[in-house]
């Protein structure tokens, strides 16, 4: 399950739900520069909801529609789009949830998936999607498993940088999660993703479960696996206060921290607030970066999106596929 | 157990244990000045103690035994010591836990409780004491109660103010103890305490305690709990996102956060990294601040100790005391 790495200079933008900012955030993005410059990217959705894009949010980029990825030029003021069904903006009412929707994303998430696996693409990109359309369309998450261990998610925040062991699981049942084995597995994946970056060094800090890493779980589970972890060469910490893990991390102590549940590492990333993060999942077997917003239903079609966090994950995913590191943007 | 606004506008001031840095951010704090100029405060310990630490920070204030609190007065540059033992310095060889130091901060306490209870003291301060020395001694704590409803801690951190419902139990129990009425409790008693401090408006933001506030706890105990309160007058929400609440606290859309265990409010203090905190537990009939580190065994004798935590301290009990609201420190 590492993210290998490829070298197309491609990136796969999946443009979102067309009801959303999705749409937005992505011209934007891609609009206001700053990205790796000879990393092309093919936004695969409705070209006509992209050129509503445009329009809403007053840039002049054209659009070249294209059959496959290798009609995608490095073009400035281009953006490249594979249109598979050719839908019409209209079909999709901003703000509104819907089963067409629903299906056309699944669509358009399918053929990403279809170009990341194969190496056409070096990197896959979401921009937000809604679990509402999907729900209506009868469809299913494409990348995230609830599964322990079958995939886990990342944040990057700046110096901060957190991947998180347990994720939408009730808290009352993660004690119950946290075992040696899943640590020290988690660490191993971690610490083998982080090299296919290209990051150097790799200090993995590891969050405890209780307070001041003071618990039952701290010293039965979480301990024994980091030394596992370390005994097939993983540079992790002992089981550190949760209160002061990510705190070290963004002065510097760490590389990334594993989170032991959701809200350690969102609670420590939203509070600290810094604006251009972005999330990756690790599991599927190529690179998928998405954002921690979602539809926003409430401001699409006023302009009003802010892209600071899908610029986050299109500057990470070329940086991380050419096994460049992470930037700390 | 609210916290009575006394007027006589003097806060006792417990050194902390002899053999760290607790003296040393006393004498650094009163000296830096910034505080309400004229509240008087009362330090209680061994004035040889402070004469050392005096001496570490390279600081010439002079040092006035007092046989009572009457004799205090608000003179610059005077240190006004309660000392019942004439203990010397050389009792308390710094950077180490010892039966003795455990037992005078023990005395010192009692004495210091004794005058908020009977209102000579406005407030009590209390510097960081050794947990090793208090069990080397065979005391206990006197101020934080380990049952649920009995006490909470608070955390000021600028606009940042979080309450914890439940405090070190292991995180995996936490789940059991929330109930509707602890949560109807905790957010009535801490109206009480922010009225009686001054504080105007006291919007409560109520964390949840799954991710996004999505589990049975959230909706079967939170949620009835804050219905509870607010049908008691208290301005309270109902639960929120914990990975949000906190950063609404400090954008302004709250003036006081209700934590649902450590954790939650720890993560989100200690990584915002606002340094000027302090934290004031509610509970005892008088108001009772002190500060989030140690004794610092570590940097103890060697004047790198930080007294910004300690001023906040001194700080919000002079406002609090009066009624004033608590400042942004």
């Amino acid at each position: 399950m590492t993210s290998p790495v490829a070298r197309n200079n491609m990136t796969g933008v999946v443009i979102g739900d067309p009801a959303g900012v999705g749409p937005e955030v992505v011209v934007k993005a891609l609009c206001a520069g700053g990205l790796a410059p000879d990393t092309r990217h093919l936004l695969i959705g409705s070209a006509s909801v992209i050129s509503r894009a445009l329009e809403t949010c007053g840039l002049d980029a054209s659009i070249k529609t294209v059959a496959h990825a290798g009609e995608v030029e490095d073009t400035v003021g281009v953006l490249h789009v594979l249109d598979p069904e050719g839908l019409p903006a209209e079909a999709f009412p901003l703000g509104a949830d819907s089963a067409a929707a629903g299906d056309a994303v699944a669509n358009w998430m399918d053929i990403a998936i279809g170009l990341a696996r194969e190496g056409t693409i070096d990197a896959l990109v979401m921009a937000p999607i809604s679990s509402g359309s999907f729900k209506l369309a009868g469809q299913r998450s494409r990348t995230v498993s609830p599964v322990v261990g079958e995939s886990y998610l990342l944040i990057f925040s700046g110096a901060l940088r957190v991947a998180h062991l347990t994720d939408h699981v009730p808290l009352a049942s993660v004690s119950g999660l946290i075992t040696a084995d899943q640590v020290k597995k988690a660490l191993v994946q971690l610490d083998a993703a982080m090299r296919s970056w290209g990051m150097e060094p790799r200090r993995i800090g590891v969050s405890g479960f209780n307070a001041h890493a003071n618990g039952p779980e701290d010293r039965e589970q979480i301990a024994p696996g980091v030394e596992r972890a370390r005994a097939l060469g993983v540079d992790a910490s002992l089981p550190q206060s949760p209160d002061a893990v990510f705190r070290h991390c963004i002065e510097g102590r760490y590389d990334m921290v594993l989170a032991m549940y959701h809200d350690q590492g969102h609670i420590a990333v939203k509070t600290w607030g810094f604006s251009g993060n972005c999330v990756l999942v690790l599991g599927p077997p190529y690179l998928f970066l998405s954002v921690a917003h979602g539809t926003a239903y409430d401001i699409v079609g006023t302009g009003k999106s802010d892209p600071a966090m899908l610029h986050c994950a299109l500057k990470t995913a070329s940086l991380l596929a050419r096994g460049q590191g992470i930037g700390a943007e």
